[in-house]
């Protein structure tokens, strides 16, 4: 059997774990990172979009900005639409100058490939299949699994669990010691792209009695957007006409607005969720992005979360492997999940204001409604909504 | 049967239908206040004693200040209290130099008497009997009731119905063409009166996994305190020392804080409710304060938002005698509610923030806790927080 031998090994080529061993390899820490997927479905998976301030500076310090500053959009606000009046939310005046850039999560995921392969060779495995993890309670855990038909390990010493909601890391994870929170919600989002001119130049959030609809945009050419649907309701029930129809109706608008049509080329219902598992550590396996918590859509706050746990970790790494200190391993998960509250926290209520809950009473209704006037009315409100957009420090 | 006749016959002696009364006689509108209770127990009942900015101006400004300027006490700010640590939310900075007035609502009230009866000659009738609203749909509604043992009627252009939420008066609003929106909270507080120097300069308001706990007070001798309890449990379940028991755990702190204790004089259970009929009228009928809606007491707005309705009324009688215009009796409802709804969702927020739901599961713990965290460590979420407790303008 094929043995390896590296400091990191990183389960995982999402955000999370791609920029984590870009992050080591800056520091001299070396890594592999094992992806189940090709490197093909990488680089296409069509996920998150949006970028926080933090996110973006991020990036352009460690050199990983150019496209993303020539393809990518920058956006200094957005548009809380209800009883078919817009409203402005101005991040650039209400969050210092701080705004957010749509640039989608797979190029940024070609970008971290790209550069990782610069760094050295076969960073990344992709098509790995039945990875198990071993011994994490001890000095030196494993990675077993198999590639191009061949059984092999991965010693290291430390694994970082940075493969998803469904991956393999967090189950090795025994119950005791760890609390797991979630709530499902009553809904989902059916998304489409769309062969069309943008709708609007800044992505249009609106509530409305129908449901929550969104316009999102990814090129002059292609635009995302979303309704709120039943989340077990079949993708074959909803005719492109059908989509099209709710999301006129869904914007509607007092104003000259028109939605921009074109063929849909893509469709999809998620469900959504809120997960959290405390600590994001067990031994020897550090978590981050989704293998530890996931978030509804609603705040974008995803791919930023991923991103400012692996921050933390190769920080925490870099400590260990240059100073030999263990602090900063040891409050990773106390210093991500604060961040990871006021991010769950954050979604949760951009979520409960923009959508119809199927057992709201007509009193819910109206706090949704005063929440959604008074967030557009007060500067301290539209503030909150800002800040929390466009992201929270790293270190908050 | 003898027959008296005033321009606006108002039900209810509490600060609605007393404020209502007096801002109706500045502008030369008769009036006559009914009030089922004697004199004595409308000045010695023990409610609210919050006051806003607005309501502290208003109340100045009418010429009803002097004792409240010099009895009350001026407060810059409350504390949030969690995990054993108090966080000072600053009104004064936060809210443009606004702060709170405590000032018993029944001090309120004998003063509110006291200058209505310098104004004219038996302005408000007490121990009234029976009370009947008639034809309130015509252009002149009728008030039967007894008084002195003796059956009586009021005949007037217009009835303001003040009786507080179990009164007549909204009793004779049908119900097709109004909306009903209601929430009762699975808790309710016990509060009482303790003879003791106060624990506090300012209010303390308490999370603890025991329960909500909240520190007011009345005077340098008297104070009042609550707990967050079964809104079903019987008073004569809790003895003193259980009570202060229960406050000294639930506001524990890691500083050197402590309870002031000394005799309870008083104590009760109260359950928690939110409220809200649409329209607050019905023909020539308005509704006002309690009657119309009523809030859970955390947010300090019962009074406030009561004396907030009764100025614009008194502002659209006026507008009626005085130029014969009906726009602002019209479009009362409408005005009122928008701030009647702010107040709703702020008292919501405050009380879910707060209190210890018995259905929620750990999420929403965790929720609610960095809902907390995120009010204390942001300039924007505790300028929310702020503007609101001191109270957004008349005509937000």
């Amino acid at each position: 059997m094929m043995s390896i031998r590296k400091r990191v090994g990183i389960i995982g080529a999402g955000p999370a774990g791609l920029l984590l061993s870009y992050l080591l390899s800056l520091e001299g820490i070396d890594s592999l990172v094992l992806e189940s997927r090709s490197r093909a479905e990488v680089e296409s998976t069509i996920r998150a979009g949006v970028l926080e301030q933090g996110t973006v500076d991020l990036l352009k310090k460690i050199g990983l900005g150019e496209r993303m500053e020539r393809e990518g959009a920058v956006h200094q606000g957005i548009e809380l639409r209800f009883d078919g009046s817009g409203h402005r939310i101005n991040f650039h005046e209400l969050a210092n100058g701080r705004g957010i850039t749509l640039y989608a999560q797979h190029e940024v995921l070609k970008d971290l490939i790209a550069a990782r392969l610069k760094q050295e060779e076969q960073p990344i495995l992709f098509n790995v299949e039945n990875v198990q993890i071993a011994e994490i309670t001890s000095d030196q855990p494993h990675i077993h699994f198999q590639h191009e038909h061949e059984q092999k390990e991965l010693e290291c010493d430390f694994v970082a669990g940075c493969d998803g909601f469904h991956g393999v890391s967090r189950a090795v994870i025994p119950e005791q010691g760890h609390h797991i929170f979630s709530r499902s919600y009553p809904f989902g989002w059916l998304g489409i792209l769309i062969q069309a001119p943008p709708s609007s130049k800044e992505l249009i959030y609106s509530y409305h009695e129908r449901g929550f609809a969104l316009i999102s945009t990814r090129s002059p050419t292609l635009q995302r957007m979303y309704i709120q649907c039943d989340p077990l309701d079949d993708i074959a029930n909803w005719s492109d006409e059908l989509i099209l129809e709710e999301l006129q109706a869904r914007l509607e608008s007092k104003d000259q607005w028109q939605l921009q049509v074109g063929p849909i080329t893509q469709k999809g219902i998620v469900a959504m969720r809120s997960f959290v598992i405390e600590p994001m550590q067990h031994g020897r396996l550090f978590l981050a992005g989704d293998a530890a918590h996931i978030v509804p859509p609603t705040g974008a706050k995803g791919m930023n979360l991923a991103i400012a746990d692996v921050r933390h970790l190769a920080r925490a790494f870099a400590r260990f492997y240059q100073q030999q200190q263990t602090d900063l391993l040891e409050t990773y998960s106390t210093t991500c999940l604060r961040r990871v509250w006021r991010a769950e926290h954050f979604s949760w209520w951009m979520t409960s204001m923009l959508h119809r809950f199927p057992d709201d009473d007509a009193f819910q209704q109206r706090l949704q409604r005063a929440q959604l006037e008074y967030t557009v009315s007060s500067r301290a409100a539209s503030t909150s909504l800002a800040e929390n957009y466009v992201g929270l420090p790293f270190t908050w």
